[in-house]
């Protein structure tokens, strides 16, 4: 008897990418148990990866391509098709044109940088036909609001004179008046889902230029300029639209990247791991399937709080199907994932070793954590169809 | 549906005794699952610790005592009665009469050292009436042949001019007689069974002098002197009694105590886990279980070769029950013992740390390992159940 196993991992953080990490779950499984069948929903969330994760789990397209970087100079990058048999859907990763990667180090001033290359991607993808676009927010370089990619999609930014803005969260302190007169109207018609950390805040002291201003370069001067410009941008947001992007839950997303999308380019934000497991049609897996396996650098008593782990068990565990986690590290409190729908965990580590060890030979410990996983699954199903014999 | 689970686990080397490696394993079973049934057979050598174990095992109880010990002083000693319906049985490690820690570094010189006190603790035996004595030989001090045992039983071991030689095994180059006249009559109607490696040998290049020897503490010059004497020694009981002690699998543990039991004691020498396993009842046990689950420091392509866990594996895979097996480190080959009954394996450690880490944490960490493969077993369990309601 044949049994479906879902794979739906997280990468491990800065040493095994999602991919590989579902390749080498996989191939574990199928030592153990080589007559399962396979599924599986590579976990992204929304930053660095994400696109390629998704195009390679619906063996859909990657489109490479040059964009407006976030100081300005082009910079090479990429969007993604999805595969598969539904709508016509972009994936674009934020990170791709306006990533902090994409930032020089000495150039680190959130208040020039500019979300301008992501409004050049949905351009793209609108050129191309889609008619749906999954935006995915984090790894930010930048603290403009969104309104660089607001300007690529034909909006207007004006000072009290009329003048355009210059590019950057630094002159929205400046902001006088919105021209939304040139938007591209495509923008109406295409749906557009921006996968966003749910608990990002526009403004005030949890706001994303006061948490995330330091991070990207900014002084405390900077980032109370910052916080003034997101403030003047929202109120005229509001005053025009009626949008109230200081209370919604992800507008402080990459910089306020969720706000812009919101206001100018009709998008839905969305809890990240929600909106993924959506596109990657992942309860159309799940009914598919007998056992899930999941997994991540470590599971502890954090993993119930939006870590992919539990992200992943609970549908699951709605769904009446258990998941197996396997980590790197098991930490303090990975007995609280029990409640969240993890039914069994194990380390990847085999004996005594140390951190660096255990990541040089992650793709292999992985592997054959998973096997030996399987294997005393399967003792469990022995002495069950041993009980039902007797 | 609630299952029983042996427990057959063998000690960590240095760093945790058998009994605290069956409690820990136990704990963690009924963590996972609190309606199993548990048994327990904890795997002992015969070498320290054999008879606390196996008293505890079986509820049976310790007695303290005193006898000579292998440089000529007394010291304290101990010795076991077998809890239980069966025969009464008495528990002798030969390591509590003459250890090598019994031997001060200073006096390590195994031509001299004696084995009297097993025979010492034989008498104690045979005093209080036991039927069955089962002696475990492993971490002897001396090199005597079981010389001293001999004559604590009444043997008297002469040379050419009639005079008792001296103790240890250095004067049985001069021996020349036995007489055996005096001998305890009790042993005759006692079984006495050894629990030995197979594969010491008495004499030869493989020989105990020559294998053991320097780790007792003999120069290059006394291991031939050593070799000289258990040479004579086995010539002449072959010439007395017919037994060929050169040629018998065993005959070498413990310095030789394995010859000198077979020849003075009537003894019977056995591949010591079929021993211990037939006075522990194993079988019985096995009878009972649906999964046995056992342990060792170390898994790897060497447990197929005489360790405890596929010891342990392969009686239960003969009644087709399944083993799992939790290791401290689990090592290159370890897929090997798959051909040898173990099902499923995991090592206790649960993320990058060191070996010391690993020791100093060795009772929870089993604990853990325990119930973390028994909640990966239910998993499989569920699944099966799950199969057979579809």
């Amino acid at each position: 008897m044949s049994i479906t196993v879902l794979i739906a991992p997280s990468g491990f953080k800065e040493s095994l990418p999602v991919d590989d990490v579902t390749r080498a779950i996989a191939r574990g499984v199928l030592r153990a148990m080589p007559d399962a069948t396979l599924l599986s929903a590579p976990m992204v969330d929304g930053g660095e990866g994400t696109t390629r994760a998704i195009v390679n789990a619906t063996s859909g397209q990657m489109i490479e391509t040059r964009v407006t970087g976030p100081v300005g100079a082009t910079v090479p990058s990429f969007w993604g098709l999805m595969g598969g048999k539904g709508p016509a859907t972009a994936v674009i990763e934020m990170a791709a044109a306006a990533g902090l990667s994409l930032v020089p180090r000495d150039r680190r001033d959130p208040t020039l940088t500019t979300s301008r290359g992501v409004g050049e991607l949905i351009l793209q993808a609108l050129d191309h036909g889609v008619q749906r676009i999954l935006i995915g927010c984090g790894d930010s370089g930048i603290n403009d609001g969104g309104a660089g990619m607001a300007r690529a999609l034909g909006a207007r930014l004006l000072d009290a004179a009329g003048d355009e803005l210059p590019e950057g969260g630094g002159a929205l302190r400046h902001l006088a008046r919105i021209d939304l007169g040139g938007l591209d109207p495509r923008l109406a018609r295409t749906r557009i889902d921006v996968a966003v950390n749910w608990h990002n805040q526009l403004l005030g002291p949890k706001g994303v230029a006061r948490v995330f201003g330091p991070q990207k370069g900014a002084t405390p001067t900077q980032v109370e300029d910052l916080e003034q410009g997101l403030e003047t941008y929202a109120a005229l947001i509001r005053a025009q639209t009626g949008l109230d992007l200081g209370a919604m839950n992800g507008a402080g997303a990459s910089g306020g990247l969720g706000a812009g999308l919101v206001a100018f380019a009709g998008a839905t934000l969305h809890p990240r791991f929600d909106i993924m497991l959506d596109y990657l049609e992942f309860d159309h897996l799940l009914a598919r399937a007998d056992l899930v396996i999941t997994a991540e650098g470590s599971l502890d008593g954090q993993s119930p709080y939006g870590k992919v782990p539990c992200e992943v068990s609970r549908r699951a565990e709605a769904r009446g199907i258990p998941t197996i986690a396997l980590a790197g590290t098991i930490g303090k409190g990975a007995q609280e994932t029990f409640a969240h729908g993890i039914s069994a965990f194990a380390s990847i580590v085999k004996r005594p070793c140390s951190l660096e060890e255990a990541i040089a030979q992650g793709d292999k410990l992985l592997c054959r954590a998973a096997e030996d996983a399987m294997r005393m699954m399967m003792v469990g199903q022995r002495l069950e169809r041993h009980a039902r014999a007797a």
